[in-house]
C-alpha cells in the first residue's frame, strides 16, 4: 500500500493531521468528547461553539486539550451574539484552528490570523468563497445541498459545488454534505477536494452529545425524510417530525418570514437535538441519515471510513480505459 | 496504463460498448445525430423518443442505424400517449437497448424483454428501483436532484442516491445528475456506480438539436440559476427565465396544481429548447450548466471526459493512507 506523506496533501500539512477527514462542528452534538476522540483517531475533531455560552466553550476547549495532544478546532458561527467573547477565549486558550461559518469572514478573519490561528471558512457558493479568500482564510469547506443543518440558498449539491469552488478559488478545499462512507470520501477526492468534512455520521457516534432519542430517529430515517426548510429565512435541512411538517405546511401555504420566524421561536434545536423532543424540537441532519443505522465509537467510524476509502482507491485503480 | 477488459464492467458487457459513458436521452436535444456521434465515439448514444411522434422516431432510428454500426439506445418515457406505437416501432426496427423513464416499468418491461431488448429503467428513489428490479429490467439509472429535466420528489442528490440504490438492488447501476467531467465520472465510479449518464454536457454538443439560443443561455448560466419547479405536479429542473420565474412566484404564493398546470400548458419545452423562445419556453437543464461554457463535437466531449477520468484515476491511486 502506498503511504501518502503529510506534505502531499495541503490539508494534512495545514492542520498537522494524519487523515484528510474532518468531523464537522455541530451545535448540540460536538463537544470535547467527540472532538478529542476524532483527533485521537487521526482526523480533525471540531468543537461546535454555536450552542455554547462563552464559559461553556472555555470548559470544552480545556477538556479537549486534556484529552488529546493532537490538533483540534473550534467551529464559530459568525452570527453568534457573543462572538467577541468566544474569540477572546479561543485566543486565550491558544486554539490553533478555527472553522468559521454563517456570516461574513471579512471582520473576524484578520483578528484570528493576527493571533496565529489557522482559519477555515464554510461556504455554499462561489461568491462567499471569493469573499473568504479575500478575507485571507487558509482553506475552505464547500458544503452542498444534501448537508444537514444550515445550507445555501442556491441548493447546489456537493457534486456540483466542488468543481465550482475549485475553479473560483485557489485554496485547500474540504468537501462537505452527503459524505458518510469511505466510498464517498474517495469520490470527493476524485472530484478534486483535498479532504472531507463529515457531520451526520459523527452525530451517530457514542461520543456525540446528541440525545439518544434523536440518534434513534436518525437510525430509523429513510430516504426523502429530510427536507430543506425555512428557505426564506436561513435554509436548514431538517429530519421529518411534527415540527418540520408544520413548517413545510406553512411554507406551502406561502407563509411570510415573520410567521415562520414566530413558529420557529427560540431554542428549538436544543429541544430536539439535545433534549430529545422529537415532536416540537428542530432536528438538523443530512440526507445521508437514510443510510446511517448504527451508533459507533468515533474511532471506529474513522477507521471504517479510512479502510473503505483505501479499498475503494485500490479497486478503481484497475478501472482505466 | 491498465486496460479494462469488456467483461470487468457489467455495463460494458451488457451494452457491448467501449466506455461506461452514456449520453442521456433528452427531449428536443438528442436525435440520431447526437446518439450516433456518441456511439461512434465509444459511449452509448440514446435517441430521446419523448419529443417524437412515432413516425419521427422511426426515421431517427433508421438514420442512427445508417450512421453507426455500434450499439445505441432509445429512451422511452412510459407516460407518452402513443407509447404502444413507439414500442411497436422499436421492436420492428430491432433496437437492442431501451431506457425507460417517467412511469411504471411493470407493464412494458416484459413486452420489451420478450422481444430480446435490453431494458434499463431510470429511477430517483429506492421504491421505484425495487419495482424496476421486480419488473425484470437489466440495469438501472439512478438520477439525483441536480439533474436537469424531470426529477424525484425526494430531492435526494446523486451523492446520496447511488449508495441507497446500490444497497437496495443488485443490478448494474448507472449514475446520473451532476456529471459533466472526467473527475465527476471518476467520483461516481468510486462511489459504486458502474457507469455514468451525462445529459447537460451533451445538450452543449454540436450534434444536439437544442436551439442555439438555448445553448448560449446554458453557456451563460451561473450557479444557482437552475431550480426545481412544479414539485406538486412532476418536479422538473429548469434554467431561470421569465417563464420559470413566473412558476416559482406562483409556487411561493401557494398556487394549486390546477393553476400551475394551466400556466404550464402544452408545448413549453419545444418552444424553449427546440425553438429558442427564452422568454416563454421551458428550459430543462442540470445544475452542471453552471460550469459548461463550450459547444463541442460529441466525440471531443467523450474523449475529453475519458482522458480526464483516466488522469484522475492515476492521480488518486497515490492518495492512500
Amino acid at each position: 500500500m502506498l503511504i501518502c506523506t503529510v506534505n502531499s496533501n495541503p490539508i494534512l500539512k495545514l492542520f498537522g493531521i494524519k487523515y484528510p477527514l474532518i468531523q464537522a462542528g455541530m451545535i448540540w452534538c460536538s463537544g470535547w468528547r467527540l472532538a478529542s476522540a476524532v483527533s485521537n483517531a487521526g482526523g480533525l475533531g471540531i468543537i461546535g461553539a454555536g450552542s455554547m455560552y462563552p464559559e461553556v466553550l472555555q470548559q470544552h476547549i480545556r477538556k479537549c486539550k486534556a484529552a488529546t495532544n493532537l490538533p483540534f478546532a473550534v467551529n464559530l458561527p459568525l452570527l453568534y451574539p457573543e462572538i467577541e467573547k468566544h474569540i477572546a477565549i479561543i485566543i486565550a486558550e491558544k486554539v490553533k484552528i478555527v472553522f468559521t461559518s454563517a456570516g461574513n469572514p471579512a471582520l473576524y478573519t484578520p483578528i484570528l490570523k493576527k493571533a496565529g490561528i489557522c482559519v477555515v471558512h464554510v461556504v455554499a457558493n462561489q461568491k462567499f468563497a471569493k469573499k473568504a479568500a479575500d478575507a485571507g482564510v487558509d482553506a475552505l469547506v464547500a458544503e452542498g445541498f444534501e448537508a444537514g443543518g444550515h445550507n445555501g440558498k442556491e441548493e447546489t449539491t456537493t457534486l456540483c459545488l466542488i468543481p465550482i469552488i475549485k475553479v473560483a478559488v485557489n485554496l485547500p478545499l474540504i468537501a462537505a454534505g452527503g459524505i458518510a462512507t469511505g466510498r464517498a470520501m474517495a469520490a470527493m477526492i476524485a472530484l478534486g477536494a483535498d479532504a472531507v468534512q463529515i457531520g451526520s455520521r459523527f452525530v451517530m457516534s457514542e461520543e456525540s452529545s446528541a440525545h439518544e432519542y434523536f440518534k434513534h430517529a436518525i437510525a430509523a430515517a429513510k430516504e426523502g425524510q429530510t427536507k430543506l426548510a425555512l428557505k426564506s429565512l436561513t435554509p436548514v435541512r431538517l429530519l421529518d417530525n411534527p415540527f418540520a411538517e408544520c413548517i413545510h405546511m406553512l411554507e406551502k401555504q406561502g407563509a411570510s418570514k415573520e410567521v415562520l420566524a414566530e413558529k420557529l421561536g427560540r431554542g428549538r434545536a436544543k429541544k430536539g437535538m439535545f433534549e430529545g423532543d422529537l415532536i416540537e424540537g428542530e432536528l438538523e441532519i443530512g440526507q445521508v441519515s437514510a443510510f446511517i443505522d448504527q451508533i459507533m465509537p468515533a474511532k471506529s467510524i474513522v477507521n471504517e471510513i479510512i479502510n473503505e476509502y483505501n479499498q475503494t482507491i485500490s479497486h478503481i485503480a484497475t478501472q482505466q480505459y
